[in-house]
């Protein structure tokens, strides 16, 4: 079958001939894909390997497990979690938050249009750089759950459209590592463009995973004359934040507290507020301190997938706040390769990351 | 007591002031404010003539109104929902779609920080340029609703914080034509901004209030060589668009058909995708209409309220779409002058409006 291109079925670019409900929309905003693993034309047959789930999406299935539950009983309920909604959606989103997150795994078959796509050849193994909320996933099993890394170890294929960008992953980073790192590929692409150099930042998140490649580039592009303030909660975080040393000044608060967070920044920044704020804290109810804390006609960019769209444009508007604010966008041009070099030029950032995703 | 300077209590510039509940939260975040018309001493309190709700939260309360309900009868469900929602929340804020409105009222007092703000004196007619989803809010009675044009006549009382911009309304600008145009003031500010020479510009629902002015700002502002692009949906809106005479095609579909807009759009812009996208539809789903339309490196404007951060997000990253994603920020410096001047300039425009808001 595989042999006779005249068998394959052709495809929308857009993965459309998937989605089974509701008609005519597109796979991302579709209840129920088709996941089953006969290609089409333009797709691509994927042995998954990792589930590397949304960090909003991760957080808000933990929070529904038993209370009281200890790691083995949390890890069952994220495995049962996930297996409930792959079956009942045909992809892993997740129906609360609407994210997904990205997999890791191998080429089983290219369908004859997209051939040798990206230079990848059957049996490599890749990384896809959409979203799991619009790719097509069957699971056979689940055979281990990392609740640290957000991560899902299964049996299981996926289908990748044309319009999907991957990435091969390179023999010089860990699998993990490339995994975790290309989940964000926008970031440090995005971040890229938005800093400028001795630019005033606020990392909001700066001990996360995104908020650690944002501060590296943020120092990188702003230059030693720029002042890079870092927001980190929790012990964890503020240390591998700390251990970057990429900001000028780091803040240990919760980020939902706007008006707090707004003085103790302005009071690290000469009085001002800052020309660029990036969101990357997952949890709702922190629009409010990024716009606080940007000055008039800055940029305030939300990488968060927490972030809700009318608390940021009522928020902006109710306060007088003049700032460009814009939604993160996870892909960009050239990102894998943007992420992927990062952390071959930071050695601080590769080790700090490989610490958080080795395995 | 109102000229006793001492018998004021000091408020926030921002309201906080005025949360109950959560506590430390901001006014357009909280749950329930204070609507008690003691004032603080940087505020000014109002006599409310008229609530001007946001088309998404007037949208969806008519919605929920009884199946096959008369005017009158959804005339009535929608007095008595704003009345429910301000008696609990101390606001007009929809609980489901967590947008306001703003509103039409009377000077009524000064705090003394705030004494004749903007050149208002006691008894001046302004208009509110802040959200309702966070301006104190006490409704004695309701007179009237207008279901075309989303507005509700009240006797009652609000407050307006030291950081929330209004306007006193021009005597050649009729009352409710100016209400209708200041609670979209953003938009042509924003539209000013982001339109370039030449450019080729779509506008999602160019036939309602938002989309006929970002239209004339369009044309204004891109020039005569520029292609601008208008979708409307449904026979009164798709007529203004077309007396309007702002875009160069117009197209008349169903915004959520994403992959059959993008084709619409590319088959009327030289088989290309357009260089900026203006979203005012106010209804859910429309996206990747959005996204699709947009070439690389374009830009799109969400200007509707109906917009989800994780469709959108998510969904440039599924499709490969390196487009910056805008999220329509109400404010912007000197926003009421320039929609205020926007009618004067252009008479079409201003007839069309006072067609669709004369009262």
């Amino acid at each position: 079958m595989a042999g006779d291109k005249s068998a394959f079925k052709a495809g929308c670019p857009y993965g459309t001939h998937r989605v089974i409900e509701p008609k005519g929309s597109l796979p991302q905003a579709a209840l129920r894909l088709d996941n089953s693993g006969d290609i089409f034309d333009n797709e691509i047959l994927l042995d998954v390997r990792t589930l590397n789930i949304d960090a909003a999406s991760f957080k808000q299935i933990v929070s529904e497990g038993p209370e009281g539950a200890s790691r083995s009983e949390l890890e069952e309920h994220v495995a049962s979690s996930v297996m409930r909604i792959v079956s009942e959606r045909g992809k892993m989103q997740n129906p609360v938050t609407g994210s997904g997150g990205m997999l890791l795994g191998t080429v089983r078959e290219f369908g004859p249009k997209v051939q040798g796509a990206r230079g990848a050849k059957v049996g490599d193994l890749v990384a896809t750089l959409v979203s799991l909320s619009l790719t097509p996933l069957r699971l056979e099993s689940i055979q281990r759950v990392d609740l640290d890394k957000d991560q899902v170890d299964v049996v299981g294929q996926a289908v990748l459209f044309q319009s999907g960008p991957f990435a091969v992953i390179p023999e010089d980073i860990g699998e993990r590592l490339a995994l975790a790192l290309l989940d964000v590929a926008g970031a440090p692409a995005q971040a890229a463009r938005l800093v400028q150099p001795d630019d005033s930042v606020l990392i909001l998140g700066a001990g996360g995973k995104s908020g650690l490649i944002c501060s590296s580039v943020a120092r990188q592009k702003a230059g030693p004359n720029a002042r890079i303030i870092g927001l980190a909660h929790g012990k964890a975080s503020t240390a591998r934040a700390k251990t970057l040393g990429a900001a000028d000044v780091l803040l240990s608060a919760d980020a939902t507290d706007a008006i707090g967070i707004m003085k103790q920044v302005m009071a690290h920044n000469d009085g001002k507020k800052v020309d660029l704020t990036i969101n990357c804290v997952n949890v709702p109810g922190t629009e409010m301190a990024s716009i606080l804390s940007t000055r008039q006609r800055g940029k305030v960019y939300f990488f968060s997938m927490a972030t809700s769209f009318t608390a940021a444009a009522l928020g902006a508007e109710g306060v007088g706040a003049d700032v460009d604010l814009l939604i993160g966008n996870g892909y960009a041009e050239g990102h894998a390769k943007i992420a992927l070099d990062l952390v071959k030029e930071d050695a601080k950032l590769k080790a700090i990351l490989e610490g958080m995703f080795h395995g």
